[in-house]
């Protein structure tokens, strides 16, 4: 692991993640650019001392040098967007795997670069856009896939959160100071935030692609360096119209994040405030409750199942659903390992192309919002 | 009463909104253009036949010809859109107040003649912009008006509907016939027919007014000659962005308009599904539910407390709110007569200005539409 | 109208209610023993003085020497509940039908007593269970009727309030004072007035009789009179098991009734609070929303659609369901009158044999909780 | 572990749990009766071979020989309830702590006999009443201590599921066909099973004891062994009511355990279906949503934040709920090994005091439903 030290936030969701199905161990770890924070943390992570690295250079040389059986599997990278592209590349460069914290990069040329790194090497890259890996949102794409609801007419997504509504930054929050920093955040700040992961959970629910969009972003708190709230008009490449919004001055708003789809014959309305539940609307009949770990026969595609490890009425929430996606890169691993093919269910999670659309799309809301034009191109 | 015959929707609502609070009597009718419906029609409310018309022209002549104390004392107004004016204008002309649904007129121009004749007759026109009337929503635009919520950044209001998913006004659905035919609705569907309300319900309740927009309508539905879906970006006058969804394609869907502002402190989210609720979201302390009627002391507005007629949990809906509306209008019509000012909370229900305001959104949408600018602006 | 001046609570209810669809017009009254404010009362509703009455006794017998055409058509009692009888029987002995709050009486044996006049003279005796009236309560009667829920194994039924949670009557509150108060209330207090309720919701949605139940009432304010918070066990007449809870001291809550019924295939929870949803859950499907209004062409039963005045998404409450039971007895009134029957779904409305369950149900309760049996038979 | 084989369900719930936060791994077992399955199980674990056992019996022995610093540090006890007594004492007797799913024992007596032997060495046994391992729970708790709710005056708590509507148990469903076996599961069904953990949430939120109960047990479906139904009423040893329902043929419910508490100022709802979510609702105030991980400075007790791993948003779950048990257990055991003590916040988790009441429940539950006494003493 690169990053995660005692003071992060995302580290410890990570290993809790990685833990959580008894597939994974942390075994070596650059954990902090604070030699001392580095030590101490990878000491209260049970962590040997001599695989406890003050840098992820390091890090890489030196497991790269142990025997294959006993050097790690694969490098998860936690660190600030700004420090994501160095040790992905190092990492796959030396023929490890990598699991990434999403955006994928500082920029949508760097984003590129890894992309041509990985077909290169044929290393699996994983990108944690967590909330695909819910459940009820493979359920979602499932019955969209197969055509359920008809043809996609409307997309709603929407990500509300209230923490930024002071100047927090300010304030001595590290996680704000950083992701407030277009140094080391990038060209935007709620849009590359959440917003990033609001455009990959309407791409992967719907199968669509976003062509164009026409972007309005605000600074609304005084003194902030980067955008924390936008509304974004979405057009997608069959004809159906969207909105995204992202906004982190959202006050008295957690993690809100919900979309709706609309189709010729019916819509689907999932929250992940209530993850296990996904709301099915019917043109002509009651809208129907799914639950996650439903009893209902296959009425609940093997993508929903496949992502649950428990009966229905056991709420699962983001740790399982980050959990999903390590699990499933850990299958598709294990399976490449003894040389079998992961079946497709595990072999569902975000990987460098996602990574790529995403910074593509930071870098379109940028333009758009800088514009005067109505539509700006979606372009990769 | 022009237009509300048998045949029709939001006549009978009219009727039971004006019935209930015993303040209001249907003396007289010119229910439909059809003379065997109106004739029905009248029979089956009770009217007596030398007050049952076949026009409004002959409705409002006898009727004006009568002794003052056995006339009607206002004309309520519920044809379609493009035959709201002639009524309306005739009425204020021979000296009678007027209740119109929205939107109303067929055209901007119409409105401001309207507007006109009330301020030199010194008439008074009630708009019935239903949603307004609701509880909670005075609570919500109460609180805002007091600054409990700081200054505010933003606005979301959806009005999303599923009704029109299919060429429904081709099944023989007179509803959906004249809303989708534009010599019967306006140059606008789902934006005049819903945005309209969606539009008066954000300024209504912030207080403020919109300054631009950037409007994506689209039509979903093959064969359809008006909009039937559409997504706007605003700006407010304060500097607050915004998003108004109106959609009437958004299957399964029924009438879900729902809305959220966030301000510096807090947040508060209205739908009309749950009308009695008031979430108020806080950006330090838990999020509140307030509920109409409830027992909290002076916390409810007077307002809130005004549009109210029974003690918590004791639902009120739609058909309170614009009974509200109506007893609004008659309590104010009321004080006129008897030489009195109506309190503050009665004189609260939209008026001719609002009904300009609809006009010129529905005006500056289809233009924004039509453009490549990314900004349009809304002028009265 | 005998009682509802305008000091009460419920009157006011019962004229919003009569009056929202047109069919009843308040014609005359005694709306107080208090004469001055039964005189204010009545002119405040634009009563003529010669038919606002000061006692119950001057109505009826003046109202019953007036011609047949230009005399009341029935009499409404709001009165508290000790002053229930007396009117009823007179009006009954002099040929008026009854609309009467519940309970229906006093003691069971008044009410067997208002039973036998009205077998006798062959008039109405309409009892306002005003949550009978809810479309969706009636949605799920005809469900289980139908069978969709296979046989009733399970009945909950609770009713939550908060208001008694101090010695509120001895504040000034006259609604509490009466209430509470043995000599007008009668044997129970939280039972008789909100659990009389419950028990003919459970009785009236699944068609079952109570035969047994184990009641535990408890004064949880000292000081107060009659209980305020009880909880039953219930034995069904078809072997199902039921539990009925009625609170008046549940700190916090409003007027929360709520109802859940379980049989061998699915279950139907239903609350007032939220009453135009009724959530159907089944085995092996997922749990469906119905809605009033709901376009589901046939799905929803005509007891359904026949009581509700709006399409879906406009919702209607506690003053429509309460406006049910008097159009669907001014409409078995009239069909009456006419010669006609009424249709099924208008005559679906309490009566006299509903208000004796009742008062049996109060005596039973009563009963139980003073014996250290288990079980008391529930008799009529 | 002993039990948790492949085809069992608790078992791999108490992996992941233990798994999650890193402070336990799985170091052998016997986990199951059927050797085939307890090597094949053992295997997909990674367990080496020679700590893959084939009895609790030669676990316990050879573990104990093993050297303190190789041999496990507890057992867990993951076997149908009948085989819980017997690896549990001898576990004790060999100086283990243990871990034990819930109920206790197969007897009252078993249980005491376990408490005595708890006694005598100072082990840890930790009960996993998984439901007392929510945040939210915890804050409720920690409310209702601090008095915010004034004295607490009714209580109710709700165990709804549906799964056994049916004859499961004869359907080849290994869950079912254990859990419905008096020789298994003990002498009560769904109140052994279900009802023992709504009886400890009651008892653990309110810091309250049951003193009386009258139970009303049902077989609902024909042919079952157990109760599948039951309603009890409650007294508390502080005057409070309540009730107490525990349903397996609650058709369509899935896992729905609820409780609310009533006192004087106020009350609390919990439902584990939105687990991070507890409504708190007062008598003069609007209700409050807190939110497990809000933001509200110190209005979340240290209890809530300690069993909470992430922000307020990110939804926690099931397996959270239990990995705070098993976290908290090993802390104490950590604390206890380092010679420190616990905090106050990890002491907290089920141990064999709530054990022996578990089965003093069942005990009284089935006394009380086949007495005609109302009221059956709850004794230890």
């Amino acid at each position: 692991m690169v990053g995660g030290g005692k003071d992060a936030f995302i580290g410890a969701i990570h290993r809790v993640a990685a833990n959580m199905d008894g597939l994974i161990e942390l075994s070596c770890g650059a954990l902090s650019i604070n030699p001392d924070i580095a030590k101490d943390s990878a000491k209260s992570l049970f962590l040997p001392e001599d695989r406890t690295y003050l840098t992820f250079d390091e890090m890489i040389k030196k497991e790269a040098a142990l025997p294959k059986d006993k050097r790690m599997d694969f490098v998860t990278i936690v660190t600030p967007n700004f420090a994501h592209f160095a040790p992905a590349m190092m990492a796959l460069e030396n023929g490890f795997h990598v699991v990434i914290e999403k955006p994928i990069a500082f920029t949508l040329d760097e984003a590129k670069q890894l992309k041509k790194k990985v077909d290169e090497t044929g290393l699996i890259l994983c990108l944690t856009h967590t909330y695909s890996g819910y459940p009820m949102v493979k359920q979602a794409k499932a019955m969209i896939k197969e055509g359920k609801l008809g043809k996609i007419r409307k997309v709603w997504v929407e990500y509300p959160q209230g923490w930024l509504s002071k100047l927090t930054e300010r304030e001595g929050n590290a996680q704000a100071a950083w992701r407030t920093d277009p140094k080391k955040s990038g060209k935007s700040g709620a849009m590359g935030d959440i917003g990033t992961h609001a455009e990959h959970l309407a791409e992967y629910i719907t199968g669509l692609h976003i062509t164009h969009l026409c972007a309005h972003l605000s600074v609304m708190v005084e003194g902030r360096m980067l955008d924390d709230d936008g509304n974004v008009l979405l057009k997608f490449d069959n004809g159906a119209s969207g909105v995204l919004m992202a906004s982190q001055v959202a006050a008295g708003e957690e993690n809100a994040l919900k979309i709706r789809v609309y189709g010729e014959k019916g819509g689907i309305e999932w929250a992940q405030h209530e993850p296990n539940t996904l709301l099915v609307k019917w043109l002509d009949q009651p809208t129907q409750i799914l639950r996650a770990g439903g009893n209902y026969g296959d009425r609940l595609s093997s993508y929903a199942t496949h992502n649950c490890r428990t009966p229905g009425g056991h709420p699962e929430g983001y740790l399982e659903a980050f959990g999903n996606i390590y699990r499933n890169f850990a299958l598709t691993l294990g399976a490449r390992i003894s040389g079998d093919k992961a079946p497709a269910e595990a072999a569902d999670f975000p990987q460098v192309d996602e990574g790529i659309r995403g910074m593509a799309f930071i870098d379109t809301v940028v333009k758009s919002a800088q514009s005067e034009e109505k539509w700006t191109a979606f372009e990769v």
